[in-house]
């Protein structure tokens, strides 16, 4: 697959899931009466369904991270190349913010919007901490045995952590960036942001280390499987 | 696989289709007490959960399209013969009349009602392009490298599609004029159908235009696969 | 596998069913605060899902009927020795009986007593003709090529039936007995229950006379196949 | 696998599956405006999808039990090697607690708190009977002819029985436990703990001699299978 192959879908990959988690959450808010919870819920089954087929249709083109923080890890574990990163992270970040502006366009909102949703404090620091985490670890973990099902298994993952964590598990600084531009359900105040993605980067980086010692197989051949396999081998 | 066997699989299955997405709308909105989000989440739950079962059971018959944009992607892709376009259009279009007819007939509804459901304007048509174009990209990617996930993928895409769309996904124009007959939950209007069929076929060219630069050798092979393999092979 | 194990695993399989239908529906009913979609949605839930597991663990040892309409049309494929069907389908009626038993125990209810909810009409006898052909078809359709997806696919297309037919899809005459001794959300009265299985009969007659058309390598093989493999090959 | 990986795999996974458990309840009984039945079916959805992923991903490590019954029963059909059961046991409860501390935190509740949440009598004590009976013969049914299918059954039948016991399905000694330390959504009171264990470890002895008996070649195989397989093989 050439670089620029793997570029595009890196972007349409992000931007079809943020399309989706933002389009869902609006769509569900509207519907739902007030009650959060099946907003929320709207919100997950979307999410999670959304993202095992992103993966499984991207996957074997470049991997399907649409996640900075996945890209990170893998480039440290020796998948990626690290000349690599910077290419990798552009794309998810402007196909992140292609995506919100689908979205908007299709329920009639602006393009872009300063979210006024308040996330802050240590509970939902601890939370994203938590939440890439455990994403992380369901990546790597997956990947050593059954790498068939990282797909599934992140999709799942996802749908769990929305409503395990506090924060409705982020979980991904691309995803977090492009979110602050959108005042709707899914929303987050850009003054919020960074806290957020230091706190993504620090849980990324304590699973791969976790399981470079946990499963070591996978971290010895971890530039021959992620590169390849990632996503939907 | 004789063309009479496979029509019928057609015909029949978009007929389960319809009976599903009709059915399944009438009885949510009669349960849910007003709140349209309970409706919409059981509508979704059965049309995700029927399409991977009818792509599953008819796919190696017919190759489960159920959706002429997907039969005219498919044969300009070189892999349904062109003759055979007409009879599988006409076999979905059929179907999903009888399917929307067996509805209303479980439901005690007229055989047939014309909808009054106001589905129209630019955001619409733009969720139309964008839902047929990401189900086009799931099942050109997911033949690409695990064509037996391709059922899976297919009805998780159209749980989420519900959701991050403000059409709701009708993402198939024999599915809409079918719909146009049903004056219940999931029904649109007559005069509102033809943009909709427009921004599919739009949504269907665009994604299998791409997907044939983004992973050629779906392309080259693509009428091996697909005539034998497409849905569950 | 001996008979008397088979029977075993049909009487408790279908027990379990017979469980999961009514005390899902039991606890449903009592959280959802009068609004019967969610206490449907549960019910579904719990009722696909249990689906699924029950025929991947019985399903090796006794093909997983659960359910006479389908002991039935597998022994008129072929499949069972007819000599056998009567001991499957009072292994799967005793079994259901006991599964109501225990459901009714767990929630404080009366050990059996007579179904109060009226269920009966031309729509909801065409609702179980249509439910019970569609359960068989997706047997048949699933057997042919993929085997090993008959679980899944049997728990997805009950829950999507459970929305789609008017009378929430029993399309089963052992599970329709028992649930006329429940009188719970799950119940059906007495007096309803023998139109409800012929329609169920008929239907799953019509599915197997068009699938021994549709893909006749099913009814040639069916023999070999189903007993073996029916459920989780 | 060393010991010491196990033993940190086993809990490790309990802890995530007690902040899954603790946490979704949490979540959902805030955002479901009183309405139990959706607060309950969130937590289902998180519980359900997040067992898949957790036996997915420290199966192969460990065996993914995270619950003293599964240990105890394993070790009875000789898998685990009777001198681990102990560490195991340890690991879990710990692994516990920490989960509940961990879930607690990103809530802001207190670290631990002994729950008020009444659930007693022999109607709950059955539930639990069933539901761990049905656990065990989930786990022993799948490993004999499908293994691969354990993570993804044990998921679904959590899913199912949170629904259809009255108990809600703790059907885990560590996990009983531990949700006495937690007065939120998924509590129990400490005096009402006993009896479930007791009850809990009774239906996973049962369910264990019966699959002894229909399955003969589980046990026969146990030492081989279990150890290397359970979970995800």
């Amino acid at each position: 697959m050439s670089f620029r192959r793997r570029l595009v879908a890196e972007g349409l990959g992000t931007a079809l899931l943020l399309a989706i988690v933002v389009g869902s959450g609006i769509m569900g808010e509207r519907l739902a009466d007030g009650n959060v919870a099946i907003a929320l819920l709207a919100n997950t089954l979307a999410t999670g369904a959304g993202l095992v087929v992103l993966i499984l249709v991207f996957g074997p083109v470049s991997g399907g991270h649409f996640n900075p923080a996945v890209t990170l890890a893998d480039a440290w574990e020796g998948g990626l190349p690290r000349a690599e990163v910077p290419g990798y992270v552009a794309a998810q970040v402007i196909g992140a913010f292609l995506g919100v502006a689908a979205a908007h366009l299709m329920f009639q909102e602006p393009l872009f919007s300063a979210s006024m949703h308040i996330r802050t404090g240590p509970s939902q620091w601890w939370s994203e901490f938590v939440a890439t985490f455990g994403l992380l670890s369901v990546i790597w973990g997956c990947l050593r045995s059954r790498p068939e099902t990282v797909a599934f298994a992140v999709g799942l993952y996802i749908s769990a952590a929305y409503w395990f964590t506090a924060s409705t598990s982020f979980a991904n600084p691309a995803v977090t960036l492009a979110r602050a531009a959108s005042d709707t359900f899914a929303g987050i105040r850009p003054v919020d942001a960074p806290p957020f993605i230091i706190a993504q980067l620090l849980g990324a980086f304590a699973a791969t280390a976790l399981f470079r010692w946990l499963t070591p197989s996978v971290s010895e051949h971890a530039d021959e499987v992620v590169v390849r396999h990632d996503g939907a081998p």
